[in-house]
């Protein structure tokens, strides 16, 4: 498997640096026929919008072109390929950033790993701008799988010390959060957010949190085990975004303090359907789904693009320094 | 890539059901020529013993055979199998855990996904017994790494409420840890955690706990972003144990908590090269090593294998049950 | 994907070495509940036995242990593992063989790519004895597919200048074939065949040969085109068997003095389905089965290894000598 | 792997339709700061040409715009995306060639793989037209080759009853037929080759032929048996394009009609290295190079779009019907 290739039936390879020519990507093996929800496809994108910006319209250029697999709006089944054109391609804007790397991006790792080559402007290939053609490719496979009777929905369970209500009516719940641009279940707590964001970019600085998903629908038995165990394939795509650093299925990380007799879902006959009396393995076992939804959390690292002055180091120099982006 | 086969340049398949005629693992990719230090390998075995047991002998069978891939204790560089016989071979025993599934074990979610075909005796193909094989590969890269400067050192970081001190000089604790056969860092806490262990046993339970890994000596510049950053492959590899569920990078779930200013890691120029003050992103931007120590924190959850009565149903009459594993 | 394993659904992976302690295979991603045919799959064993021993009885110790994946007989879904274990682990009666290598075995090409760790003792990893583990695993794959309606027979096409006589009533002549275990069509020419082997083998020399495959049964549109193409996937398979130096579809190297007027295989509706009145193209369109039989020729180079004095280096002194192999 | 993604360290995404927006590739894995020989790419490009049109000049369309891991001429590392616009959209023109399916072309098999959403126009994904993003590839691949010493070179062998001569000095000889967008050794043969191309096309009917292909400078040891040998993989990449029925390495079906004392390739030493007196094996064995030149051969079936009336069906009425291309 290629390194910017990643699914075995399904498969999507990811292209682009955020000021080169163009970002995209190719998705391989989609059945042919289902025509393509574009009203769909936009209001995820729309929900993609940086932090901060939260009021600002969509830009027309995130509108990804079809260059491949698509006739008149309906999947062919071959690759299909879409291609989101970049506005402003301006190189040099940021070149001196793989001299002056800033704290905690890619561009220090990415000097390294691609020996000085590689395009540092605006994050290049690491760039969160890169999200977008996985946004628009996501947002088809849920198209499929919604058509399916498979229903996801994701809110921000977390943002810095403010917490979201969980779920609670999970049909409900995830069609409201799927239909907000700011995915957050509580009303309230959605306008204290929004409020941190906008106070913490006012002091050029930024905020973490944690979101949590809830997939239902999915029937049990789904996982290849042991290597391709549901929580290793998920897991696996969703660190490839780099602001990832943690992933947990079910109770997570407070199963460590539990005991056996607290953490274990008992099984029970449910209106003449096995499922169990609580959840704390996010609906999966030894790899395997067991018919319970699929939870789990994400943790997002506070964007590292930052407008503070930050101290860093000159590595053709070797001497310290200290960068501010405007 | 197939379900029981991962990796790249090195992979390993793994085979093998607790109470069939054996277990084991090939490992394909190897490079020839390195002698396999049986003494280190069977350390790394002895530490995979079931918690509860901790101060009984390693059992010879638990010791691997060499059936290719291997001449006079030398590496040739074809594949390597390992495999491992099964003192008792008693497919019968648990023959009625594929009608009563223990509850948040793979018994359910095995007979589903093998349509009631699978050896669900001692959890079959996933049962903890696998991670034998596991830990003879492991040792067996492991070896390797260290022979190239790498070293890897785990520790209970936490069981249950107690905590082991955090690692401190890193190559001394490495040293110290991968030592002893159980990995904790603070000889008292320690002593808690075993008692507690043993206690939580006589209850006929079990608890869950939090290890912590970190790896030095790794050159900045590995990782292939973005579907196989580092982040992906390793919770790829550790997700594959069906006790584990979260895996969190450096500073993990608690950078929800932080302000990009607190997260992020600046550079600093130190004994004339490039490390970073702090080290919340565990050793990783963008997916690449940058030098710093990687850090993981893997969350297991407390073995569902508990010998106190418990609710689960009859999956072939339809009905609520209990069942109480001696 | 790893060098010894192969396929996607369905995955092998080989290991072993001639003179080791075993050969074996791991077949990943077999449906359970099929009960294994061992005499089927006997049957098929019998068949590969050495040229010029055509005569001889089947070596006991060429039945495969199975060691995972199967309960009774009966396929459980896990990794299954076959074992062969053999019988005189005579690692040092080839130790020359590094150093003196026969000419066209991968003697010396094992020695440059394993560094001189191989086992080079008859023929390694790369010896015709890593083909029982194949065959045994593709027994059990060619019961399923009987199971599913595909069958599929080889005969030997041609044997140095003596020809069979090709399939004609394609579902009679390969059942007839699939049940000798020398798979020639003609009985005369079999006679024939069987006399030149003997006496070529009494001069210390070897034969090659065509193989001709046709399956039937296979419906349309099966194939991953363009990279996955059906003819990409089988040839990728017949090549790593070190024997095999040419594979064809359909008329193979026999189109290069076609026209396209005579290559072409109309289309004819024939009992009410769609076929071709030729079959040029061996079934396969485009990389995608059409509903025709699949045909395909495989070409087996005379084994290299033969008793007769031969010219070779010594690759430590660098000198020209001479090989005889008793 | 997926099904239009192909590679390890080096892999290919190729993607679009004749007759759709684009069509393209994405290399993933490429080292870091080669500057690409565009006059060296536009060469390869302009020797793709269909046959009897020789003489044409290249369409500018032809030539590729590099959307991705590109700056300023130089290869970034990151993901390399190539795009050729398609000059005339005109899906609707071979409309009706999924209903009346031209014979051994895949617009049949397509029709049945892609359930009748597949764009038939042209060939759509099967068309020739996809091997020119393979072309631009493969001019970037042999740049970086070439630059490590090994060099490769293909003449056409064959074309219907015509053959060209033997490579003869092979560092002489590929570098000339490089250099040529006719791929002939002979000038006399090549006249012939061209006149008989122009004859058939004039008949409304075209020509087969064998390709013979030669790599030298590939040091000994290269491969990765048994599944990814070297000739699985070359063969696996070649039997991509549709019009590939056989491959064959060395002295191919030939060896069919040779005593292993024929075909052994004796080793010798010369000028203080290790080669073979003849190379009937095609420079692999067991898989693996070994420093002798690789040698290949290749048949490619006549093109089927020929502009002679010929017989189909009507995949709709299920009625045997004629189709002629204007």
């Amino acid at each position: 498997m290629s390194k910017n290739t990643f699914g075995k039936n399904l498969s999507v390879t990811l292209f682009g640096e955020s000021h080169g020519e163009a970002i995209g990507i190719v998705m391989d093996g989609l059945p042919s026929g289902m025509k393509i929800d574009t009203d769909f496809m936009n209001l995820q994108m729309d929900k993609r919008r940086p932090a901060g910006k939260i009021s600002t319209a969509r830009h027309e250029s995130d509108i990804p072109e079809f260059v491949s697999g698509v006739k008149e709006g309906v999947i062919e089944g071959t690759p299909l390929t879409m291609i989101i054109r970049n506005e402003n391609v301006r190189r040099n804007d940021y070149s001196s950033l793989a001299r002056t790397p800033r704290p905690s991006h890619a561009d220090y790792t990415g000097h390294i790993r691609y020996s000085g080559y590689e395009d540092a402007s605006g994050g290049g290939h690491f760039s969160g701008r890169l999200t977008a053609p996985l946004v628009a490719a996501g947002a088809i496979a849920l198209q499929m799988l919604n058509e399916k009777g498979i229903q996801i929905g994701t809110h921000i369970q977390k943002l810095h010390h403010i917490e979201d209500r969980p779920f609670d009516d999970l049909k409900e719940d995830i069609e409201a959060v799927n239909k907000k641009l700011f995915a957050v279940l509580d009303e309230e707590k959605e306008k204290e957010m929004i409020q941190l964001i906008e106070e913490t970019a006012a002091k050029k600085d930024s905020v973490g949190g944690v979101l949590e998903t809830t997939v239902i629908g999915l029937e049990p038995g789904i996982g290849e085990p042991v290597f391709d165990s549901l929580e290793s394939i998920l897991a696996h795509a969703l660190f490839a975004v780099p602001a990832v650093k943690g992933v947990s299925f079910g109770s997570g990380f407070d199963l460590a303090d539990m005991y056996g007799s607290e953490a274990n879902d008992t099984f029970v006959i449910q209106n003449g359907t096995i499922e169990t009396k609580t959840n704390h393995n996010g609906g999966i076992n030894g790899g395997i789904s067991n018919g319970m939804p699929i939870t789990f959390k994400t943790v997002i690292k506070p964007t590292p693009s930052i407008s503070l002055k930050q101290e860093t180091v000159d590595v053709e120099t070797m001497e310290n320094t200290e960068i501010e982006i405007g």
